[in-house]
C-alpha cells in the first residue's frame, strides 16, 4: 500500500468511538483523518470532547488530539475526508439506519459496530475468518440502494465469538453442528461506560443481559447463511441456545459451550487439530488486524482465562481450551476472545481490511 | 424437645467446621459440647486454637471459645460427650473413610460435609427434601456394619442444589426430566481458607474447578436413586452435562440450567407453580432448618443473584428465575444458593435434623 | 412508647430513601406512614414506583410496598400523615433547601441525609453520640424561623464516623488533638446507584471523590463546635487533612489515621481503655439504634476490615483496631464503619431517635 | 554492546524469578543463560519445573523454555555460565544471606530482590535514579569481603517507589522535607502467588501487611544515606510514617503522602516543574529499562488509577497526580508504581544496567 487510505469515525467520543481510534494509531492502512459525533461535541478539538471521559487505558493517541469534530449529521463535512467510516454512532434505532445509510449513499464505505442494520437482509455481517465471501453482496447491494462508491457492512454482537471461530473450523472440515447449549461469562466493557454499575458486580454476578440471547441465537445463522438473489439467507438446521451473564471482569468474554453433531463425528485430537490449524482468507490475504493464528488452543486444564489469554494475537485471537467429551451432547470445551477488541472494534477493522483488499473501495 | 442434643464437631477449625459451629450457635436442638481437630490444635481451647484464622464475618461464638479442641483421632475422648458428630475433617481419602467409620462404630451419629464416603453404597447422601427416604437405609447400614447406635449419612457436593431442587420438584409431579446441561459460576468460598489465590479471580474467571464437573453429574443420580438390599441404587435415565467456573464472589454458586423432558412436558406457568408450591418433608417436620418456603421463584427478568439471594430464609433456600423456553431443549433458568450454608455445614444440619425427627437417634 | 410515631421519607425511592425504609422496617417506635418522591413517581404504589430499581440485598418491606407515593413538592398531602420526615430528596441545591425548609414550616421535623443544610448555622449537623446538646439550638431555630411544630437537623457525611467515634473518646476525656491526618477507603455505595462505574473499580482504585476531601475536614469542626447566640460555632484548633479514595467494596468505610496531641498524651492503654469504655446519651437513654458498645476496639493485627466488621452492633458501631505510635505524630490507627447505615441512613434514624427521647416531638 | 552479557536467575521457579525472566526476554543487554531453584526442580527444564504454576500474562519465554535448571546451592555448576545473578531465592534469612554472598565470592555480580540485605551497611539498596553513587562502594565492597569480581546490591521494598522518586525530585533541588505520612493502597502481586486468599479481597480491604510499613519507614533513609569508611550510613532528619493497606488491585502500588519542609517551600508549580523535568543517571546514561521521563505528572482530578498508569514508560515510570495544599503539612499527592516491575524485578534489573554502564562488570 502506497498511500495511507483515509478513514473517519462517527460516534468518535463514546466508548466504542474510543477504541476506533485507540486500534487505528499506527495501523498501517488506516489513517484517521475525520471525526464526528453528536453537536454537543462539534467545533471542539477531540481532545476537548472527550476530557474527562476518555476511558481507554492508554493515552488518546496524538494524531487525533487535535482533529477537529465534527456534527455527524452534517454529512457534507465528511465528503472529501475520507473513503471508510466506522460507525459507533449512538442513537435510536431510526437513527442509526439513516445515519449510516446517508453516509454510504454519499459515497463512503460504511463499517457499523451498531446492531441496528444486522438484519437487514442486503447488509453483510463480517466475521471475516468465515463469512468473507459475503461481501459479494456489495455490488448488489450498491446497485438496489443506487449507492455508487458507497456500502454498508457491519459487524455481530460481541457475545459470540468465542464460539463462532471453533464452531466454523469444524463446518469448514465438512463436519455438521446441529445443536449448541452455550453459556458466556461476559465482561462490563461490552456494556460501555459508565455501563453496568460497580454494585452489581462486586461479589455478584448479574445472570441477564437485555437482547444479547436472542443476539447470541441469531447471528451466527445470518453469518453461516448464503448470498442469494440481492440477499443474505440465514443457514437452517442449527439450533444455538444461550444464558448471558455478566460477570466482574473488565474485558474478555468466556463461553463455555456443549455441542452435537448430525452425522460422523470427529475424534477430539482431530477437532483439535482444526482448531490448531485453522486459517482462513484474512490470514492468507495479510490483513493487518488478522490474527495468525486465528484460534489457539491450550493444552492447561484451567485454561482459557481473561487475564491470561484476551490479549493473545493482538487480542483478535480466539483462545478456546477444554475440549472434553459432553455427557448429553458429543463434545464440550471453554472460548475466550476480547470483546471489545476481537469482539467490537477490531473485528470492524478487519472487515474494512478485507473490504479493501477485496477491492472493493477502489 | 426437652432437652438439647449433645453435638461435637470434628475438623473444627477448618472452614468448614468453622461454618459448622457458626450455624450450630443458638440452634433449638443442638448445643456443641465436643470439639475435635489435628493434634497440633489438641489440647487448646477452641479460641486459641483459631487464633489468626477464624474467617466466619461473624466472632467466635462464646459458647464455644473455651471448650478444650480434642485430637479427631482420640475417639474415647468423645464417647459420652455427644450423640451427633458433623464431621469436617482433613485428611487424605483413607483417613477420612476410616475416621468416621470409627466415630460410627463407637456409637456416634456422624453427619459428613466430605466428599469420601459419597459413593459408599450403604451411606446415604441427603438432600432432605428430595431424598428423605434414604435413610430408610440406616438399620441396613447398622446390621451391615454391626453397629449399634452409630449410622453415618452425607451431605452431597456444594455445586448442586441450585438445580436439584428445582429438578425435584417437577420429578415429583410426574415429569420425566432426561437431559441437562448446567453451567456453574461458583463462589470461592467452595475452596476454603486460604482456597482461591486472589490473582486468579481478580478481573478473571477460571473456567475449572478439579473434579467438580464429576460430582455434579453423578451424585444427583445417587440421590435420585432407590435404596434396596442394604444399599442405594443410582437413578437411571438422566444424563447430566456440567461446566464449572470460579467466579470473583464471595458466596453464593449460580447455575445456568437447560434441561429436557421425555414425554409430557409442563407449560411454563405450571413449573413456576410446582416450585412455588413445593414442599416436602422437613418442611412438614418442622425441622429447625428447613427454608419455608424452600424454593423461591423471583419474577425480575435479572434475579437470582449472589448478593440479593444467597440470604433467603436463612441461606438455606434455593432461589431460581429466567425460566425460558430453550432452543435446544425445553426449558432454561437460573438457580442460586448459599454454597456453604445450603451446599455444605447447613446441608449437614438439616440432614442431622432429620435424622434426629425420624428417630434414629432414639 | 406506647404508640407509634408517625414518619415519612421524601426522596423515597432513590438508594438514601430505601435505606430509610429498609432499616425503619420494624421499627420500635417510628412507623413509615408516608412517602414522597418525584412527580414521576406520584401516584404510583412504592413497589410500583421502585420496580426494577429496588437496590438493597432485602426484599422491599411487606408494609410500604402498597403506601402511596406522593409528589415531594406537595407537601399539603403530608399534612397529618406523619410527625417526622427523612430527607433523601434528590435536587440542586436551592431545591433541597426550599424543600427541607418549607416541610419543616408546616410543622414537620426533617430530619436530613443531604449536604445542602449542613452549613446553615442554626442547624444542627448530628453525630448523636458527640454533639447531642446540639439539639439545645432547636427552640432558638424555631423562633428565629418562626416555625412552631417544625425543626431541621441534618447528619454529617459518611466519610467522617470512622474517626469521629475514636477523637471524641479522647477529646471527652480531656485530651487535646490538634493534628490528624486521615485516608479514608471508601465503599462504593457511597456513590449511590448507578454510583461508580464498574470500569472504574474492577482492578482499580480511584483517589478521588469529589468535594468528599473538604467535607471530611470541616464537618467535623461544626460537630465539636459550641451552640452560642442562637448558631453553632465550629470548634477551632484542629486541623484535619483528608485523602479519599474509592476502593472495589460494597460496604464499609476504612480510614487510616495519625494524629497529635497538644499538651498531655495518654498511653496506648488509656486510649483502649478510653475507646472500650465509650459510651453517650444515645446509649444512656437507651435508642433503639444506638449501637453497645459504640466503639469496638479490636485486638488482632489486621482488623478492623469492611467484610468482618461493617455490621457490628447493626452496623451502628465504629470498630477500631491497630493503635500503634505514629513515627511523625502521635497514634496512628484504623477506624471503620457501615457508611450507608451508621454514615447515612442509621445515623439520621439515630438523630431522629435522640430528637424524640428529648421531646422535641411532643 | 557487541556482544549480551549472560546473567542466571536463582530462584527462577517463583513469582518474583518468573518476573526476571519476563522481563529478560528480549533484553538488548542481557541474556538469559543460567537458571537455579529449588533441589525439587533441579534437573528439570524450566518449562517442565513450572508446569502448572507460570503465572505471568504472558507465556513463558521461547529462549528459556529448555533451559536446564540447576539446585540453587550447586554454585560450581553456574560457574562459567554467567557473569550477573538475579536472586530470586525463597529460604530463611540466614539461607538467603549465606547463599547470596556464596555466588558474590564466587565472582559473580549478584542483584537481589530479597530483603535479607538490605540492612547490611556495604550492600547498596538501589533505587538508580536516586543513589546510584551508592556504587561506589563496590570496590570497598570487594577489599572488605575478599571478593574479587563479585559483588553484592540489593533493591529496596515495592512499596516505597511512589514517593521516593517524588521526593528526591524536591531533595535534589535543594528542599529539606523532614516529615512524612504515607497511606499504601498494595496490589496483591506485592505478595507472590498464591499470596493473598481471595476471600481477603473480595469486597474487601486488608489494613495491614506484616512487616512493610517498617520497611517503607526506614528504607528511604538507606537509599539517601551516604557512603563513608566502607558503609552506607542512613540519612537523618526525615520523619516517614506508614499506613500499609491490601486492595483488590492485580498490580500497581497506590500512595496517598502528606509532607511538610523544613525551611524554604517551593510552590506548587515549582513541584510539579520539578517532576516533570526529573531526570537522573539512569536516563543520562540510557539504561535499557530506565524509564523517560522518571516521573509523569498528571493533570487530571482523578488520577494516577492503577488501571490506567501501571504500565506507563514500560511499567518502570512513576505517575503522580493531585497535588494540593495539605491543611496540616504542606502539599499532600497521589504516587502510583506498578510493584511487581519498577518496583520488583524491572526494578532489579535497572540495578544491574547501571552496575554494567559504570564499568563495575569489567
Amino acid at each position: 500500500m502506497d498511500k495511507k487510505i483515509n478513514v473517519g469515525v462517527i460516534g468518535a467520543t463514546g466508548m466504542v468511538g474510543q477504541n476506533f481510534i485507540r486500534l487505528l494509531d499506527g495501523h498501517p492502512w488506516f489513517e484517521v483523518t475525520y471525526l464526528a459525533a453528536s453537536p454537543n461535541s462539534a467545533g471542539k478539538t477531540y481532545a476537548e470532547a472527550v476530557a474527562g471521559r476518555w476511558h481507554m487505558t492508554t493515552g488518546i493517541p496524538a494524531r487525533v488530539r487535535d482533529l477537529a469534530v465534527h456534527d455527524a449529521a452534517a454529512i457534507d463535512e465528511a465528503v472529501g475526508q475520507c473513503r471508510i467510516v466506522f460507525s459507533a454512532v449512538q442513537m435510536d434505532k431510526q437513527g442509526i439506519l439513516a445515519t449510516e445509510e446517508a453516509y454510504a449513499a454519499r459515497g463512503f464505505a460504511v463499517v457499523s459496530n451498531n446492531s441496528a442494520h444486522r438484519t437487514t437482509p442486503d447488509v453483510p455481517m463480517m466475521a471475516p475468518e468465515i463469512n468473507h465471501a459475503h461481501l459479494d453482496i456489495i455490488p448488489q447491494q450498491r446497485r438496489q440502494r443506487g449507492w455508487d462508491r458507497g456500502c454498508l457492512v457491519v459487524k455481530p454482537n460481541c457475545s459470540i465469538q468465542s464460539y463462532m471461530l471453533p464452531l466454523h473450523a469444524l463446518l469448514k472440515a465438512g463436519y455438521v453442528v446441529d445443536r449448541m447449549i452455550v453459556t458466556t461469562l461476559q465482561a462490563v466493557s461490552g456494556a460501555g461506560y459508565p455501563g453496568v454499575a460497580s454494585l452489581d458486580v462486586i461479589d455478584n454476578v448479574v445472570p441477564y443481559i437485555g437482547g444479547e440471547e436472542e443476539k447470541s441465537e441469531t447471528e451466527p445463522l445470518k453469518i453461516l447463511g448464503t448470498v442469494e438473489g440481492g440477499k443474505i439467507t440465514p443457514a437452517e438446521g442449527l439450533k444455538i441456545s444461550a444464558h448471558c451473564n455478566r460477570v466482574p471482569v473488565s474485558d474478555g468474554h468466556t463461553a463455555c459451550v456443549s455441542l452435537g453433531f448430525a452425522g460422523k463425528k470427529p475424534s477430539r485430537d482431530e477437532i483439535i487439530g482444526l482448531w490448531r490449524d485453522y486459517s482462513s482468507v484474512p490470514q492468507e490475504l495479510g490483513l493487518p488486524s488478522a490474527p495468525v493464528p486465528p484460534i489457539i488452543y491450550r493444552d492447561e486444564p484451567d485454561r482459557p482465562q481473561p487475564r491470561t489469554d484476551r490479549d493473545a494475537a493482538g487480542a483478535m485471537a480466539v483462545t478456546v481450551g477444554r475440549l472434553r467429551p459432553c455427557n448429553v451432547f458429543d463434545y464440550r470445551f471453554v472460548g475466550l476472545h476480547h470483546n471489545t477488541v476481537r469482539g467490537a472494534a477490531g473485528g470492524g477493522i478487519l472487515a474494512a481490511e478485507l473490504l479493501t483488499a477485496k477491492g472493493y473501495l477502489d
